[in-house]
C-alpha cells in the first residue's frame, strides 16, 4: 500500500488527501509533526532532502514530494476519476490556477515563513496579520478574478467535476479562515468552497478529521 | 505568431525563454516593465487578472500564464525536443524539482515581496540580505541535496538532455548571483549551470541578451 507522510494542518498535505479521496485510493498515513520540527530530523531528510511535507512513498518504494507533482503522478498512475482535463488548453488553465495558489499564495504563509517573521524579524502580531492579509487577500482575489473572467458559473472551478484547481483552492480558503483573512466578498470562491465542502472526499480530507488533529 | 509578454529580469520569463529556444520556437516579444509597475495597469490585468508575468498569447488568442503551466503547454503542443521525460516516475521527480524552485524559493525573492520588505516592513539592507540568503540558500541547498541523492553525475539535472528542471535552475542561480548569495559550495548545481550556460538556447535567454535589458 502507498504510504503518505503529512500533517493535518499542512495545506499541501490537505490537497493530496482530497486527491486520494476523489480517486478512492487507500494509503497508510504517517504523521510528521511540523510544528515540533520533525521534518528536520535526519531520518526524514534522508527521504526528502527538502525537509518539507508531504511525501508519498509509492508501492514500489519511490519517494515523491511536492504536492502538485504527487497529484499529477497520482492522476497519471490512477487515471480513473481524472483530476486534470483531457484538453491541453484547459489543462494549462487549470495548472495555472493551481500554481497561483501553490507558487504565489501558499509559500508566503507557510509555517517556516511565519516562524521567520516572528522569530527572526520580530514582527508583532499586527504586522504578521497585515502580511497574511496582503498575500492571501491579493492571491485569492486573483483566483476570484480569474474565475469571474472565465464566467459560466460551473459547479467547480473549471467544470462540473472537482479537480486540481478545487483541491488547491479549498485548503487555501481553509487557511484564510484560520488566519482570519476576510474573503467574504469573493463570491465565486465561496460558492465553490461550499459545494466542495459538502462532498465526502473533501469533508474526509479536512484537517479536523485527521488522526493527528490537535486543537 | 505567439506573443510573449515578459521582462528581462523576471526569472519566470527567463524560464520560458529557455523553453522557446530549446524548442526553436519564434515569438513576438512584448516587454512589460515590472519595476515601474506596468503589470498593474488595467490593460494588462484584463489579460492576466493575476497581474504577474509572464503571459503567453497563443496563435489562436488564448492567454496563458504561470511559467510552469506555459512550459507544460508548450511541451504538449510542440512535442519535438521534449522538456519533460516520457517516464511518469521520472516526470514526477522533474516536476518536483521545478516546484522546489517555483513554489519554495522564487516566491520569497520576487519583486513584490522585496518591495514589501523594504517599503512596508522598512527592513534595512542587511535584513533584506539575510532574508535572501536564508531562502535562496536553503532552497538551492535542497536542490543540491536532491541531485546528490540521485547520484549519477549526468550532464543535466535529470539526464543527458536539458529540460524543465534545468530551465528552472539556471534563472534561480542567476538570481542568487545577482543578490550576492554565496552558493559556491553547491558543486553539482554549479557544474550543471556551467554546462547550460555554454548552450546557445540558454545563452540567448540570458537577461543581458534581451531587448528590454537595462543595467
Amino acid at each position: 500500500m502507498m504510504r503518505f507522510m503529512g500533517y493535518f494542518r499542512s495545506s499541501s498535505s490537505y490537497r493530496c488527501r482530497i486527491a486520494f479521496n476523489l480517486k478512492g485510493l487507500e494509503y497508510d498515513f504517517e504523521s510528521v509533526h511540523l510544528k515540533s520540527g520533525q521534518q528536520k530530523a535526519a531520518g526524514f531528510a534522508a527521504v526528502n532532502p527538502q525537509k518539507l511535507l508531504p511525501v508519498l512513498i509509492t508501492e514500489d518504494g519511490q519517494e515523491l514530494y511536492q504536492s502538485l507533482a504527487i497529484i499529477e503522478w497520482l492522476d497519471e498512475t490512477y487515471p480513473d476519476v481524472p483530476l486534470l482535463p483531457g484538453d491541453k488548453d484547459l489543462r494549462a488553465q487549470v495548472r495555472a490556477f493551481a500554481q497561483v495558489i501553490a507558487c504565489e499564495v501558499h509559500p508566503l504563509q507557510n509555517l517556516r515563513v511565519l516562524q521567520y517573521l516572528r522569530a527572526d524579524l520580530r514582527l508583532d502580531e499586527d504586522q504578521v496579520q497585515a502580511w497574511l492579509s496582503r498575500w492571501l487577500g491579493e492571491g485569492l482575489q486573483a483566483c476570484e478574478d480569474i474565475l469571474q473572467k472565465r464566467g459560466g458559473g460551473s459547479a467547480f472551478c473549471f467544470g462540473e467535476e472537482p479537480g486540481l484547481a478545487d483541491l488547491c483552492l479549498v485548503p487555501q480558503i481553509f487557511s484564510a479562515q484560520r488566519f482570519g483573512v476576510d474573503i467574504s466578498d469573493l463570491t465565486r470562491l465561496n460558492e465553490i468552497y461550499d459545494t466542495c465542502a459538502a462532498l465526502p472526499a473533501f469533508a474526509k480530507a479536512h484537517p479536523a478529521q485527521q488522526p493527528d488533529f490537535e486543537k
